[in-house]
């Protein structure tokens, strides 16, 4: 059974990837480590993942030695070093931070010089349902995607060559912005409000221009702060280059989708609820009557599919694995989307 | 100092209504009556808005005996009818309901028959800030306009004759679906989550298309739930029909709400804590640098400039009266606009 | 494999025993059934469920014809008559409801007549860690506890012989009211609150007081509700009748407790969120040096230990399949609890 | 008109208290310091204040060349030195911190050693209701009560003479924990939770004994964290020496706070709503039939009665002002206390 470390683990990304790995019928977890916690045991920091494993300080050489493969949760310009030790000892990797998700001019455009350069032409991005399912099964690293990218690259993929513009309004909830303790994410900043912010240039907005090169259409891109935990919605506004029904868009995403484990098509706007603590995104497509823009609304939880469980289905495919092993719920059928939630159809604010 | 009824005082607007009206230096709250709850007394519904009058059951003749003014938070369909009978015994009406804000045939393609469509021509949108302050001074009815229009058109209307669309995604609190128990409002259906809903078509589309009919530019406008109890953000993105720079940008709102006691322009996105429990409507504006498109975010308290002070708002200006009196935090002067929050200046999810 | 029926699955409870049930290894589910959602399937209701199950009409036959066993989450009354048909027709039964938690008199001062009394004798209190055990491996029908109840129970049941009194300061998550729209469980009357509610007397204190009887010491219960979907914490004061140091507090509930597999005993006081969607009861129980008073807090998911997954802890033990299977999260061996959360140590209103 | 500066006003209590004076029609704001943020104005920090004046370092003299009174809200320990600089200087002084609550034994035993002890005989406790309202007119130093001291206390007060012992099970919204971003602060790890803490001694306990020392019973004292931004609720359970029915209890109430402006007795429990952003402290007071345990549940805003606006009540005594101005809602005739909340009776986690 592949023995898999997670190198970053107090962090929430990388303790729920231990969480989930030390429940995978077929992996084991040897190792976590953290920068700042060493000497804790996991289930001091989260109770509620019930890992037992005390965190270690990270050496390369130590993991190496118990590891076939890491799971690596560091802040981007940390990750690099780390992951570039990890490869030169043979570990495949999934890299949680944005380190290897661009191309090097992307890269140093949006974050500055890169540490390990040389490793970026190696890396695939780690998006199973857009196209890289087969590079990820043949890749030594793979980098995980940006929760808003993921939510927002699922949304628009089926429609990159039918857009005209695309606008992404993003909200998420906190859990995102990680377990440091700031002024942004004290209660008291969060209950009760929501807002916008880094309206003038999200990094994320980096990976859906790369992702969507090809299509050359302008992305509008501004992630909200809510006061949720675990959660986030891409609202997708697009003008389509031409006129499209209601079923046309139905269609492109039954196309686009059908039989993917861990996208599911809803015939109503999603809930973040309705995906909590699953590796799925749930996607509404549709048209706006009076203006013909199409309308789609992708639901992730952030520290799942935005972030763990996202890479341990990337490790899966890497390590020969079933792609859903280990992960919990499965979407319907593409090809039977669920019905509307009746839960969702009254009338609100009017 | 002029007598005011609220009619329609046992939901969460008229409740307001009522209390705002209560505590007002130059109006006396003289009856507040209900369709279900007659024979409580305010405060046994709403302990913290302190209003120990009696409910009770609606009849015009006992309104007008005692009352000059009334303020009428009925459902929409049920509006007319009560207001009408107002108007015929002389009482100014500000009618917080959405039968007095569209003209019929937008009116009736919306809702369906009208049941007072010769009031219609009578009465004024009562928005002060895009342009009807005058109107409303002399009106006998106004309409109060919705929680979603009131965020969405100040936050377009000064860029009408420059857009060439406008997409309004708008997040709001629970309270904006008012006091009756639904499955939407059920506590477990709204914490931890967010959704859209109504995407085909919510009906104050009507009101932004009719109040900035003139521009002929297309909206689309998307509401979502959030699990908050008071505030709404409309998030609006538009296409220039020329380059726009942040600055002209900016200019153009200074110079469309100069002086304005109730919009409140802000160097960075606005919460809408920063306007909880206040009729202001705090806007800020920029320019994506990557795609040129305005982004405007204006937050408001939906029960309040949303719906009840906004009322007030406008029965001030009908009645001759300070048009702040009575409505506490008063914006900073739009010529000196309130800088940076510190508080959110720090990042979030990455 | 066992085949199970979950009878009354459009509610919280219910559904959650389907789902539940659906991952379940070693059973089967093969029917829902609901009083007044008949013809949904259960994920248009409840998407994140995802049973794909159409919900059905009761019919004691039907139900029969397919089950060995049966999961009742029925409102109390109206679970009786089921109950009885269910096990005329020879099927096991965990009843979620009050209906056969109580002995009659209890019973009859507290609900009013009983439906099915002499199925009373013949049920077993579904509490396995309290001395039920092999009462529930032999049962034909099993009473689920309260909600409330169980948390209480097991907090108080290692001091049964040492308390002169006790006190139960209570507080539920909203789910424990039910899926019912009231304005109980409005959003707005929720959100940003906290109350005490049927203070001078809930119906859980009779459970209380029959499970406890022996001891014969008076007991003090008090119910809140809290802004939180899921979860329960009971705080509870008990005056000893011997002085007892912290030291001995701790050993009484290593004794008690030494390999429960639900019942985890933590050196700091528990928060709901350790044990959200598990079916643990999550335990500290301490002396207060200034006084001697023994305090205990005990955490659980309401839902879950609080209802569901004890229906299902208890199924498995009539049906002899092992205790915890299909259940998820395992305590940590009583023998070495779980240390101090370092996330709960930081100082908090001061 | 009175002078008014308040010391350390970035923090969330003492940005509150500049709020209420700079809107209180008797007093005037002419300083905010700050010892972290000076430089900024307070309405970048605080925008929902629309306190326009800038922060500036604390200096003694400079503050006393301004304002004839201050309101000082730094944490225990800094403020006694800056409270005696200000008494040097001959300004009147209400402290919100715990420096001059205590006898000095007591202080030291809780707290350590006191820097400005010789002050410590000459402040009184500012909690007027509970018999300092003379002594607060005269002194020249009032020490605000701690926030749960303050619900305690009022809870309790009543009762003193009759109590055999007293239970304070009490719960706090997060604001309390200040406005320093931690680990308990962080919105992830109070959403969705609720935990007892500081169960072995919160240092509020000592000001509990020491105001009701006279009546030598034991109070245990437990402290909640909830999710929730502001509101506190104190459920207290006391033993009564004698038997007491719920009228003898209702009466004692009345009586003790008849024509309190700022005692609300109510005829069910109170929601920490009811109160929310006023100087009111809700109680209700009743007894449980089945074991004659009085309680008594004690609800207030934890940043208003429980810090700034008790310390503009004090102040308004200690300037000769009317007590209530510039408070806000006040609390219903005690003689007629609100009748039951409707939006409270209905059944709740059964």
């Amino acid at each position: 059974m592949p023995r898999i470390a997670v190198v970053g683990a107090a962090g929430f990304g990388g303790a729920l990837c231990a969480a989930i790995v030390e429940r995978h019928p077929s992996l084991e977890l040897v190792a976590v480590t953290a920068r700042s916690d060493a000497g804790l045991r996991l289930d001091q920091i989260y109770p509620r993942h019930r890992v037992r494993l005390e965190l270690e300080p990270f050496d390369a050489d130590r993991v190496a030695d118990r590891a076939d493969a890491a799971l690596v949760a560091y802040p981007h310009g940390a990750a690099a070093p780390v992951v570039a030790q990890l490869r030169e000892r043979g570990l495949k990797v999934v890299d949680l931070s944005a380190d290897f998700r661009l191309e090097r001019v992307r890269y140093e455009a949006t974050y500055g010089p890169h540490a390990a350069p040389t490793l970026l032409g190696a890396s695939v991005y780690g998006l199973p349902e857009i196209g890289y399912r087969e590079a990820i099964r043949q890749a030594g690293l793979v980098a995980g995607p940006g929760c808003y990218a993921t939510a927002a690259l699922l949304a628009l993929w089926p429609l990159r060559e039918l857009a005209a513009d695309a606008i992404v309004d993003a909200k998420s909830g906190v859990s995102g912005a990680g377990r440091e303790a700031t002024g942004t994410t004290h209660f008291v900043s969060v209950a009760e409000n929501v807002n916008a912010y880094k309206v003038e240039g999200h990094r994320h907005r980096s990976e859906l221009e790369q992702e969507l090169a090809g299509a050359g259409f302008p992305i509008t891109f501004t992630p909200h702060l809510l006061p949720i935990d675990q959660g986030l919605l891409a609202s997708c506004y697009v003008s389509p280059v031409r006129e499209l029904s209601a079923a046309d868009v139905r269609q492109l995403f039954l196309d686009a989708y059908a039989g993917e484990p861990f996208v599911e098509l809803a015939e109503a706007p999603p809930g973040v609820r309705d995906v909590r603590e699953t590796n799925l995104c749930r996607v509404h497509a549709t048209v706006e009557p009076a203006t013909g823009r199409v309308l789609v609304f992708a639901a992730i939880d952030n520290l799942w599919k935005g972030a763990a469980s996202q890479a341990v289905q990337d490790l899966n495919l890497m390590l020969g694995l079933p792609e859903a092993e280990g992960l919990g719920a499965i979407a319907a059928s593409a090809a039977a989307p669920a019905p509307v939630s009746a839960a969702r159809t009254e009338e609100v604010p009017s």
